[in-house]
């Protein structure tokens, strides 16, 4: 336990009632969503849960929690967050607006910047699912009660399958022993044999200081024209000219893999990414929620045709007002590949 | 060769120009072709080749040969055909509608009532495709010749595949020695590499009182009743309670497998029912035609969506304005069971 002040004062959690700021990250894509994901409409703002987004879902979670709001994302999607947040009419929110994508690690600085250094922040992607909102919430008081003694925290999903389109974090109590990337097949199975490991869910939990001196110590120039940035904001909004100057990289890469105030808080939330169809068809499973399971096939339609399916089985068919997709089960992860090679082609579709 | 008068003046065939009513029967539904294929707008009046339909693709091909034409429909699409023939400004075309259908024995007896008996008639389905319009011409011209001679000729396709859905004929020259209907794989297989058979196409030619004749030989109720309702007709219409009393019967069934004065033209015409997606499938890979071949899979779609597949192969996938099908090849013979199921819901996208 740090017991030294760390460039600013050590918040004593004991006398002190939870208060956090939620720093929301919404400039995702969601490629692997294609064609429900769109430029236009990223995954986060689709209202696909009885709905309701997985942005709105979001805000909700952690309103109870979070003092006020801070929501960073980008220009061309912020207006979808300022509509729900209008209708809302909720105060405590403020918006960071990012003319060009540059990636957690500046989009975290961004918030840390518009704080002050003790404040206790809790980043999160606005893109994932949390089902078990009590494991979440007992979650976050553990994380909190750590962030106040100066450690940076983040949050690690008891792995439940072999997933290796996740980082996994090798841990030991709420110390961290090693990060590892996306691995092989066979190195995700013995990770969840062993019980040693868990998924990064990019859900962290600090003082926004403490994470600002640590991207000092590891990434200088970040904090330096993240600063700079700041520094040109006009109600929020950063000119592309300052945001085009600060280096793109994950938080992981740039602080979380390097720092040695990490600390991790297990849990089982009912975390889901609902990063491509794959999960989305899995967290359907395991919610037993089969709205969109039809035999053995997940179908998503925005339109009210009658679709049928013969003779196959385990096939992902998607249908927006102006695409199509069909990809098996366990290959979705290509989808990814499609909205690229769109986005090359300058497609409408993107 | 019969040279007894069979009922009527025995027709020569030396010193008579062909002269052919052709009989065009349009009262079929196509369901193996749903979604493509509706109730309000059958196979036969898709214009999908090149913007034709294989409606207006069979009047054309008979033109030439043509005396006149009849066209035999039902009463709820007989504006499609009597919209296209207008468009054409021919004055040569008389309609015979069907209130009820009642299958293809009674729908040739109508037209054979409407003529005199030495009128050759030429009896062709209206939802077939022929490649190879110099080899059909030759094939007419021989069953013409036959059908001079009192024969009823049926039209035989050199198969190229062992297709199960279709009836074989095995022949010997101008000989039928027996009718097979649909078969085995492993029969269809002898079948073909045999040589000894042909597809049995749908199309007849004879004179009309030879086939009324015949008719009256092997179902006579269909005979009595069908001219019962012919009496009725009011400018080509036979209304239902007339209709209803005739029995419904495949002319395979009533007469063609039972006649002995059946003849076979064989021939290869680059014929295709295209009865299904498969046979739309294999008929554009036979004549080259990539159209609706993306990668391994066979799209078909009327709207302007971007499809892409991933990671499937041999998969059709046809969409329509309001439903979506996806099936496999090989097995497109199932869509049939889609749609007598919706037709028995009394659903909307039949």
């Amino acid at each position: 336990m740090p017991n030294v002040l760390y460039g600013q004062r050590l918040v004593d959690p004991i006398n002190r009632s939870m208060d956090i700021v939620n720093v929301l990250l919404s400039g995702g894509v969601g490629s692997r969503l294609w064609p429900l994901s769109r430029k236009s409409c990223p995954k986060q703002y689709l209202p696909i849960f009885e709905g309701k987004s997985l942005f709105e879902l979001s805000v909700e979670r952690n309103e109870p929690i979070a003092s006020h709001t801070i929501i960073v994302g980008n220009a061309s999607t912020m207006h979808l967050a300022k509509q729900f947040i209008k209708s809302k009419s909720t105060s405590k929110v403020r918006f960071i607006t990012e003319s060009s994508p540059r990636n957690t690690a500046a989009a975290i600085c961004l918030a840390c910047l518009d704080l002050a250094p003790t404040d206790i922040v809790l980043v999160c992607p606005s893109d994932h699912m949390i089902g078990d909102s009590k494991a979440y919430l007992q979650a976050i008081h553990k994380a909190y009660q750590l962030a106040c003694k100066e450690y940076i925290v983040t949050i690690g999903i008891a792995p439940n399958n072999p997933e290796t389109g996740y980082g996994y974090i090798q841990y030991k109590g709420n110390d961290v022993l090693a990060f590892r990337e996306k691995p092989s097949l066979e190195n995700a199975t013995h990770y969840l044999e062993s019980g040693d490991f868990l998924w990064n869910a990019g859900i962290f939990c600090f003082q926004a200081g403490v994470f600002l001196k640590e991207l000092e110590s590891y990434e200088p120039e970040i904090l330096t024209k993240t600063k700079q940035a700041w520094a040109a904001q006009e109600e929020g909004f950063i000119p592309v000219e300052y945001m085009d100057q600060i280096p793109s990289k994950s938080v992981d890469y740039a602080v979380m893999e390097r720092s040695q105030r990490l600390k991790v808080v297990a849990t089982e939330m009912g975390w889901s990414d609902l990063g491509s169809f794959d999960s989305m068809w899995d967290y359907q499973e395991k919610n037993q929620q089969a709205e969109n399971v039809e035999n053995s096939n997940f179908v998503i339609s925005q339109s009210s045709k009658h679709i049928e399916l013969i003779g196959v089985e385990n096939l992902i068919v998607v249908e927006t007002e102006d695409a199509i997709l069909v990809v098996p089960r366990y290959q979705s992860q290509a989808v990814k590949d499609v909205y690229e090679r769109l986005q090359n082609q300058n497609s409408q579709f993107v």
